[in-house]
């Protein structure tokens, strides 16, 4: 019994793109409905309209999963920031300790703001919504900030849980 | 401007069956693709096909949003547990604090697992699995258990980041 | 052997005015001396004379038992203060987390200070005592929220090492 | 305006005994209806009939106020222990870190379980009961360890609140 | 006015050997007392006698530096281990997290005790010990890793408090 | 076979001075390189040129000390700070909480930097930096401050791995 029409298409997508499929995919593919729930979710958050660009996107991602310390979204996410914010250093920084990389003002008060949402137990006041307004953020910015910090802290622990692996081929790519 | 004809008709239902609109959903209907994939994905944990009863998936979405301290969550799942579950004291006292909640064996192996997937930095290790396939979960019903608490971590925070208010309905239904 | 008859009389009382003996009542009468000292120091800090109503002090416990995750204390003085405090719905925002219950400026500053007195290792700044004056408290208020809200630290502390159990009757009171 | 006669009785007999005024009299006598409530439910716990020793009391509040990083009570409960428990070495040990201390195996079982009452949102477990009566303490002795623990983390804490300092004298007694 | 000879040699060893000077040796040369006594107690520890293996060493640094957040720390011994253990793969494991990494039996357990001695207050117990001496550790090798685990948490701190950057060459080595 | 000669001359240097050996030395002199190495650096903290009076080191030492429950450190370094300090209740109360002591200005900001290094993940600020230098502390100072503290929190792990116990001649030193 094969894989449904749809995750073929992604496998052999990504197989053509970056020449393997990341094994987030494997994992979920043995649920389908739970595979196309996550994927279009995480569509709308990484490649939907909005202020923030693709790498800010993926900052966020590297950041809140580094502080939660998933093997593998940082790893894979790494990668991707490496690649799509074109400064492998910073990306290598942010997957280390976002506070102590050397962020531009704008960054650090949008990791700033996703660290606060992945803290248990989080409630925004109207001071950090206020601080956020004056880096710059449109308020659907700062649902984006906080969409993305929160889903991904979601994706960190399903990958806990059913012990997912980074694919090897993560290490090297932007480097 | 009006919304979507698929919100508008998520709103008619949830007039119907209990009078009022949750704060949830007018929250995520300033953003339909938000609200479209966050539904999409909640269908799938909350009502799909599964081991878990629809009663303990609202008993894993309050334990964990009273760990994470969520007044909106607690308090429309709170509710939502006293009617499916059928025993409103129980559903009181998993939303003040599980561990100390009269639970069943089988209730307390699932919810000790949801808190452990809730914890920053979580991996399973192969002893905890056991245990819960000891308690009669399967490998589905534990990547349930794990998808709905860890699915409403993220909810939890972007009730946090947008400051979404309860219902004031919600307070006295299945009393 | 029966019980001693001022605590026979608390029971009774108790009976008369609510219906039912509380389960903290039961417990400590196996040991009076002890009883006796509880009640007379709960009647101190919950009855006696001071700038802050009943109400308050009532709130000052369940934020504080709610922070403890007392399933005894949340419940029991949840009821006392639906009741006394005459807004059930915030009563219970209370009894989830109090930082984002919609409360008046007066009630943060009281409730923020119990909770900094709750927190292990707290130590009174300067800083503090006089925003609490500036919010209006007296010296001799302040001296109540600390002790209320330490005192219930304590009595947080017994239920949880004796496994107390909420009466069922709580949870219907003042709704 | 003097003192009331009972409160001026307590400041009389401490001169006598150990020549001069704790200062934690002090501060209470302000509020004598707090003093009389404190005294009294101090002297059950400290002084009443059951199955620990004085030295076994205090050094279950030694070890509780130091977790607390309580600096009144370290200081006056370490003279205390210095005094009643004839070693005033393990007494500076338990002041310090009673896990690293020289204890017996009956203070270790005792001052662990004293421990786990002292942090938050303790519920005990069989288990922990079981293991109490195991190293030879009653169920009496348990309450009486939860009760001293429970009582002097409320005492840390209105000590801390009230930023009370302690006398000089009590540095230099029983070494 | 240059830098000292004994110094200025380690610079040209280092340049010598990867072609650049770390900054971790430009930090410290502004204090040469300070750089003498790091350099010599760091070469017991990463070059001394013993039954770890350099490779050893190193993941025990980076194991330690990683739950330690320390951006330099990770990154230049992260480089290290890379080229040591011969397997980069799992170095960047252990930089992300030891926990999750595939780790052989005996670096499970040599990781795990330097990540207890990283913690704040630890004191080794007996079980503790006897279990390493299960997984072939000696005295001395437990002594080594308990060395290595608090020294780098010591140089972790330093790194912070001087705002210690990476040198970039770092990223690329080893890859 | 006795000790090495140096290591032998200082035991006999501490029997002369103190009338004893601290058990820190006997504990090192097992691996005479890394007594050599940690005494070396120790003296270069403790006793190198600098704006830092010894006592002023010694009360790091002991506050660091004591924020990591270390039962040596703060035995034994609490005695050379009473000495040192020439203040013993005010070296008492740093050994129990350097927060709730009665420190001057310039010791209430040196310490509060030394417990901000002491803290995991700590990376100094440039608004944490100016408020030192504001206090009159040099960088070179500053340096000090973070060196000290961080070492004995090497220290006190190592006391804390190896199991130390403080001489008992300690306790009453400088009382």
């Amino acid at each position: 019994m094969g894989l449904p029409d749809d995750i073929a298409s992604v496998y052999a997508k990504n197989r053509e793109r970056i020449g393997f499929v990341p094994n987030v995919f494997r994992a979920y593919a043995k649920r389908p409905d739970h595979f196309r729930a996550f994927m279009a979710y995480h569509d709308v958050l990484m490649k939907g309209e909005g202020g923030l660009s693709r790498a800010e996107r993926e900052a966020i991602v590297v950041a809140v999963s580094a502080e939660n310390k998933c093997q593998y979204c940082v790893t894979a996410h790494g990668a991707a920031l490496r690649i799509l914010g074109k400064d492998p250093v910073l990306a290598d920084q942010i997957a280390i300790n976002w506070r102590t990389a050397d962020l531009s003002p704008r960054w650090r008060a949008m990791l700033g703001f996703a660290s606060r949402v992945n803290e248990q137990g989080f409630a925004a006041g109207d001071d950090e919504i206020e601080a956020l307004r004056g880096a710059g953020f449109s308020d659907t910015d700062i649902w984006d900030i906080a969409a993305i910090a929160a889903f991904f802290g979601f994706s960190n622990r399903m990958a806990g849980a059913l012990d997912m692996r980074p694919n090897p081929e993560f290490y090297a790519m932007g480097r």
